[in-house]
Parts: structure tokens; C-alpha cells; sequence
């Protein structure tokens, strides 16, 4: 097996046992162990235990990211692919949180220690809605005076409550979508063309 | 001295107890000697080692929000409170984590295990931002489709990233302010009389 080994391989088993002993106690020797390779093997596809840490976050924000894709590119009218964006983003994780928060907290502690890692992701998101912002503006069914970029950064920090990992604790509680709703609700009334 | 101790004496002593050892290690007992009186006498104004954390954190809290009301009952146009509104509270919260960050994170590690304590702040600052909203809509300077209540809690989880600390450290970066000012731009360009 070892000689066939693939990065995508050792990433799965590294979600495996990050899952089972957490990310203090996880070690590259544990992955090497769930491959029945040796940690070399390990070390050949991620040089470090950071480095391994950060393909697993991003393997794991990716997930997240990706499907939005879809939305940025649907031919739905402007505002209405916003807070689809938004609804979906914030629902994903909420399904996360609630439904296993312990992975949830795992993957949390992972990206963490990942800061680049996040960062960029967090540049994709805002992008992702930047994209749809400029393309609004040009169909004539968005308008502001913020540049696209400028608009998409400010609609991804005006939703983090309901994205961030950080507030994952605050999203038991009832009206969480019907204040995202109201959230929306604003920032796209300060979008709409005069 | 047991006889006249006040109830605020007990408080500015147990803040300075946790400062210097920290909520994990601080213990009532500690808080009695620096007040050289019996811990009976300090269990006579707070039953509990979590009644006495509870009353510093909203000692902390009401800090932030007090200063507040003269923005809301200010006779500036409604826009423009709402926008100082948010720049004080986030500049206090900056200013806090980037000059002390061992006792900002001390004073959040103390809140964080007060959740009523922290629901009431919320609770308080939305309903400020309410305020502003209702006598700016019934001064016709503000619209929109959702009630005063519904827009202030809107606006106040618009602009959570720039408030709460658990984003604090991200607050270092370059930016910060210009973002939080084109988020308000679209909030209130959401809240505009069309």
C-alpha cells in the first residue's frame, strides 16, 4: 500500500483519527498506523504536523465553500442568490454544530491553528459574494456606493454571527433563521438600486 | 472596616483579585483578605463564588453600555447615532483588547461563564440601537419594513465582529475601522426613507 499511497488517502485517514483522539493528541504516527504504513510514508505526502493540520482544515472548509459556488453562478436574480448564499452558508454550519457539536468543536480547534488557512477561506467566501454583487450591478439589480469588492466584504461580516464557529454556542436558541432573515433583509434593502 | 463594606467595595476588590490570579485561580477567600475581613463577610453581599463573578462582569458590561445612552438620547439625526453608536462601543472594545489583551481575555474568560449576565448586555445594547431606529423612523429619517426592534437587533448582529471578542484577534489586522464604516454604510443606506 505504501508504495500507492496519495495525499487524498492519507487526508482521510488524518480526519479519521483527528475525529477519534482530537487534534492535542493526534499524531502522524497514529495515521501512519490507521494506513498500516510508516509514518515516513506520512511525512513524503505532509512534511510536518502543521502541515497535515492545515490540509485538513482546508480539506473541511472547502466543503463548505464549494457548493456556494453553485449559487454565485445560478442565473437567479442578484439579491435573491445573496441570501441564498447566506441562508446556506449559515444552515451548513448550524447542521454541523447542532447536530455533532463535538466534530464540529474538532474542526473548529483544527482551523484554529490553521490562521492562513482560514483567512484564505474566508477571502473565497467574501469573494463568492463580491462576485455576485458585481454581477448584480451590472444586471442593474444591485447598486452602492462601495465598489462590488468593497459590498461583498461588508455582507460576509455583517452575517458572521450565523457563520462563525465562535458563536456555534448562540445558535440553539429559537429565531436564529428569522434573525438572519432580518439581517438579510436590511443589508439587501442597502443594496437596492434608487 | 467588615461592618461598613459595601457591596462595591467587595466588587473593586474582587476585580483586582482576578486580574492578578486570574477567574480559574481567584477564590472568595482571597477577595476577603484583600479586603482584610472575614469571607463571611463577603458571602453577605454574594452567596456564591458565581454570584460574585456574575456582579463583576456586569460591573464590566454596564461600562461599555452606559456610556452609550448619551448616543442614543443624543439630538443628532438618527443615522449618525446609529453609526457612533457602533464606532464607540467597537473602538472601546479595540481599545481594551489591543492595550491589555491578558485582561481583556480575563474579563471575556469571566463573562463567558456569566451567560445571563451577557444575554442582559446583548439584550441592552440591541434595544439601544432600537431606540435610535424608532425615533428615527418617527422623525421620517429611517424606514424599513421590519419594526425598530426587529432593525436594532439586525444592526446589532451586523456588526457582532467588530464587538465581540471572540474576533479580537482579528482586530490587530489593517482596516479594521474602514470596514466597520462600510458596513454601516450599507446598513443604513438599508435603513434610508425610500
Amino acid at each position: 500500500m505504501a508504495e500507492a499511497l496519495t495525499a487524498e488517502q492519507v487526508l482521510v485517514a488524518a480526519e479519521d483519527v483527528l475525529r477519534r483522539y482530537g487534534p492535542a493528541k493526534a499524531t502522524v504516527v497514529d495515521v501512519a498506523r490507521e494506513l498500516g504504513v510508516s509514518h515516513g510514508s506520512v511525512y513524503r505526502h505532509f512534511p510536518s504536523k502543521a502541515a497535515l493540520r492545515d490540509a485538513v482544515s482546508e480539506h473541511w472548509l472547502a466543503r463548505l465553500s464549494d457548493p456556494l459556488e453553485k449559487v454565485v453562478a445560478s442565473t437567479a436574480p442578484a439579491p435573491q442568490r445573496i441570501r441564498t448564499w447566506v441562508q446556506q452558508l449559515s444552515a451548513a454550519k448550524r447542521r454541523m454544530a447542532l447536530e455533532d457539536p463535538q466534530l464540529f468543536a474538532t474542526y473548529h480547534e483544527i482551523a484554529s491553528g490553521s490562521r492562513d488557512v482560514v483567512r484564505a477561506h474566508e477571502a473565497t467566501l467574501a469573494d463568492q459574494l463580491s462576485r455576485i454583487i458585481a454581477d448584480g450591478m451590472s444586471r442593474g439589480e444591485l447598486a452602492s456606493d462601495l465598489t462590488a469588492e468593497q459590498a461583498g466584504q461588508a455582507v460576509f461580516h455583517a452575517v458572521i454571527w450565523f457563520c462563525h464557529p465562535a458563536h456555534a454556542g448562540e445558535w440553539g436558541g429559537p429565531g436564529v433563521e428569522q434573525a438572519l432573515d432580518r439581517v438579510c433583509t436590511v443589508v439587501l434593502d442597502g443594496l437596492r438600486p434608487r
